[in-house]
């Protein structure tokens, strides 16, 4: 028995006037998720509790079983792992911009023109030497990832993810001082490091002949890095030890592909996945199954829908979504109906209209040779709210889905 | 956006032979409600959970999204906010009751013939004079408010909720010692003051000229002060800090009062607004649309629904039921329906049979701009059961409705 869970980031939504009172997901054609729905057992998921909304990390450790709101304790960590930076559980880790400050620390651009990623990694090397020999209270690690973003790991002991960011979150406002969030010796310590780090950053971004050479062609010099979402690791027991399955996610953000990683899930690189509108979805649906042959329990994550809903598009959510439908075809049409179950649901509703997160539930299907069908046969917010799995949290999904793959201990006697 | 909450207090039944088997909401003519139905969401509430049948603050604590479990210590302290009294976080409050013993200190009246509200006033002068300059281990108020009702409220360090009550709930028995529920030095304490503060009562109104005036009309002395229910503030966040809205209460009931106004809610008098029978239930509608230009969030509530199922008259309720369907008629009819949501529902299921509340969940309907409208066309218990938001438990209504005005705020990235 294999379970394959597909995930559209943000696929859920709200009925929208455009689409004469429909979500996108009752918009699209959809033969496949329809066929799953006809062939399965609906439901509503509350990723965390009803009129929660959570972001995607917090969401998808919800639905890999774990109680996020005990265990997360900020994007840091996570993000870090999943960009393949080693991180301890006593490491903190900080979420980081390259951008562009004036001369009184003002942030004209958060993202420094989207720097290129080859400027970014000569910038980040050239802190990281100059790192070699000095004192900062903690071993510091200072990595660019893609683009403007980059990761600040600091290891030692007495570290504290209690601290505010530097990044004021809009451009027109100052740098800000980082400020620890609770009375421990451990917080102060941290927000001291952190504020030290960054005027050393700041020192050598502003002089380095990346940023002259940036601002020779008119870009905007990377000349200070920006901290927010200092976390830790989440402290969790990864799927394969608590189930017994072997575990793969094919996922292109780092975030859930970090989530995924400490969960135990192996990520699995595809070639198209990228993540945005242009992600190859078949390619996905074909690793999917590909790998299946050595894994139980196979995660697939699409983030275009999400992206789609952020940016307000409501035609560009329903081919995405469409998308998706394929992705789940080739799935069921390239499986063993009797030994196969496949569910499909998103991390959390994102509104085409609000632009956001929101807190309504989002649907869920399982198909599989097992479950108690019912008599839904749409995909979609509504038609499953009817559907015979009733509405759950989050974290009942993957009890739900490894109690079919009879991989639950019964607890008992 | 706003949204109104209209509760029906215990306006939820069980199906009653004398309606052919149908429930007083199921009887009663309510087509504003149904509209509501047809136009929103539906489903059933839990107020704690399934089979718990919670007191009208309890439930109400629940529906404000609290963990009313964790936070109530009882209702004296809530009664006390409700009715206008001061109460800090280290107060004990009880309520009161004028009450009548024979020279055996037996119970004959518990609330000395329902007391006129003036009488009772000189009395409580009466005490809280004598207390003057008398040392009880605390600073003690004695307050009438209406009818035989009272508080008392204990202010200073060490004392404690964990004590039992005076009241022997039933007329025939002996006026109880009030015990202590802990082995806490507090409770001992608190325990031995409220001994001695009612036998100090006791002996200023055995002799006072208020009841040998009330003795010579033939109305029953109220000669000793029954307490119970001793309870100390809950610890909550108010609504305005937790959801950034401005919060209004229409309420004539003193506990329920009591408990929004600890909700951060303001309580807006209106005029014909009695807690009973001859409430004026359209003056409520009107006063809740005129005060929605200032507020966000606003919740009326009707005491008659479950007055009339403790009296066990069935039509009674069902007039009643109407009347709050008149009421949420003005209310649909008189907001924007782009800008606007709103719910009804029940704090607690009561029985006309049984004339207690019960642990039966309560309907909901929730309509507004951006619902996911179900197929439900009814507003009553049975059709409520087969709607979109399924079974849901009390705290989780807050989250629901204050995410549709997009007050909840995301947690993770």
């Amino acid at each position: 028995m294999k379970a394959f869970l597909i995930i559209g980031d943000g696929m859920a939504d709200r009925p929208l006037k455009e689409l004469n009172g429909k979500t996108p997901l009752e918009a699209a054609e959809k033969p496949f998720l329809n066929t799953l729905a006809k062939n399965g057992i609906c439901g509503m998921i509350d990723p965390i509790s009803p009129g929660f909304p959570p972001g995607s990390d917090v969401a998808t450790l919800a639905l890999l079983g774990y109680d996020a709101l005990k265990v997360y304790t900020g994007r840091g960590a996570l993000e870090a792992v999943g960009s393949g930076i080693e991180i301890l559980p006593s490491d903190v880790a900080f979420r980081c911009n390259f951008a562009t400050v004036d001369e009184n620390m003002v942030v004209i651009d958060r993202r420094a023109g989207r720097i290129a990623t080859s400027d970014a990694a000569k910038l980040a090397e050239a802190i990281q030497k100059a790192l070699y020999g000095e004192e900062f209270g903690a071993d510091v690690l200072f990595q660019n990832t893609v683009e403007h973003r980059a990761i600040l790991r600091l290891r030692g002991p007495n570290l504290s993810t209690m601290v505010s960011n530097s990044d004021p979150a809009h451009v027109g406002r100052r740098v800000e001082k980082i400020k620890p969030l609770d009375n421990t010796v451990q917080a102060a310590r941290t927000a001291e490091i952190a504020n030290r780090l960054m005027e050393f950053f700041h020192k050598i971004l502003k002089n380095h002949e990346v940023n002259r050479e940036r601002e020779k062609k008119g870009l905007p010099p990377a000349n200070i890095i920006l901290f927010r979402s200092a976390g830790k690791l989440p402290d969790i027991t990864p799927l394969p030890l608590k189930y017994g399955v072997r575990a793969a996610v094919i996922c292109a953000l780092p975030l859930i592909r970090g989530v995924c990683k400490l969960a135990g899930m192996k990520p699995i690189p595809v070639e198209g996945a990228t993540g945005s509108y242009t992600t190859d979805v078949m390619a996905k649906a074909k690793a999917a199954v590909k790998i299946s042959e050595s894994y139980d329990f196979i995660l697939v994550h699409i983030k275009a829908t999400d992206l789609a809903s952020h940016d307000g598009k409501i035609d560009k959510k329903i081919e995405i979504i469409e998308k998706i439908d394929s992705l789940a075809g080739y799935i069921f049409e390239n499986t063993s109906r009797d030994e196969t179950y496949i569910a499909v649901t998103a991390d959390h509703t994102t509104s085409t209209v609000t632009r956001e997160h929101e807190g309504d539930p989002v649907p869920l299907v399982l198909c599989g040779p097992y479950v108690r069908t019912d008599d839904v046969t749409q995909f979609d917010e509504r038609a499953c709210a009817k559907g015979g799995l009733g509405r759950i949290r989050g974290k009942d999904l993957m009890p739900t889905i490894m109690n079919l793959l009879g991989k639950v201990k019964k607890y008992g006697a």
